[in-house]
């Protein structure tokens, strides 16, 4: 595989404002000209009733892969018999300069974690793979710390490390 | 490109009864333990507002591809600037022994045309790429004819003209 796209992984329990924070981050990046992909990992099971009606219902009649192209984008669901894994995922998300990654939680990608003042639990993450954190109080770790609003700083430090590196390459 | 995965046309007017067909053509293929892809081309925007909420959150939001993972499947929803065309849309959908298309009426692949008795009008396909003919009364053109009921037939037609010969080289 020939593929360099740094991956970024953002962690964070439920209800820490990981969605909204990320809506601010790809903005920003996209602001500054990146193409961005995003992966969501979900424990919960999928079940696309929507959008393309008919097409899922290809779906359940057995197909492994079912598309629907429109005007302006392409929707691809693909059936795994086992867990997809990051490096299923990972390859089907190409043509961009960064990957931002939810879930999936035994990646050794660079993290950004999430802390929400409310919920004192935090992820476990190495200390080495913490790239970032973000909301509550300022965490121990040596490591960066914003505020939720940050995304624009937030983009700055990925810009830094991932994004003008791969650009000189 | 090492793709050679065959590529079936299905047409009709609206109402014809493609979907219902297709997915007993699914059934049938799948039981006889080939994978399937199926391309649908609509010319109506898709508005990904569901599943994974979050996922679409983040494609509005401007990220170029997004990718939803779960236990059994893998949703990606990738953007394109300009309406993409097969070309685009084929490579995506690979793993697969045969892909059904329905909609790019450009293509030149074979296809199968599905005639309701209450919608006279059909749609225009060169004779040359009318693989069959489903439903309404038999045609003028000299091309295998089915009824809508007769999806095994239409997967033995296909399985002898494409399957086999692609599973023997």
């Amino acid at each position: 595989m020939k593929r360099a796209v740094p991956v970024v992984g953002l962690a964070g329990y439920s209800g820490s404002g990981k969605t909204t924070f990320l809506e601010k981050l790809i903005v920003e990046l996209k602001g500054r000209g990146y193409r961005v992909g995003v992966i969501k990992h979900t424990s919960h099971p999928v079940e696309f009733d929507k959008p393309g009606k008919d097409t899922w219902r290809h779906a359940r009649a057995g197909a492994d892969v079912v598309a629907l192209a429109s005007r302006d984008n392409v929707a691809v669901v693909r059936k795994y018999k086992s867990a997809p894994g990051p490096e299923d995922v990972l390859p089907l998300v190409d043509g961009v300069d960064l990957i931002i990654i939810e879930g999936f939680k035994k990646g050794s990608w660079p993290k950004i974690e999430i802390i929400r003042d409310e919920v004192p639990e935090r992820p476990t993450i190495p200390v080495e793979e913490l790239l970032a954190v973000i909301g509550g109080s300022a965490p121990q770790e040596d490591v960066p710390f914003y505020g939720l609003e940050d995304a624009a700083a937030v983009a700055d430090l990925i810009e830094q490390q991932f994004l003008k590196k791969s650009r000189q390459v």
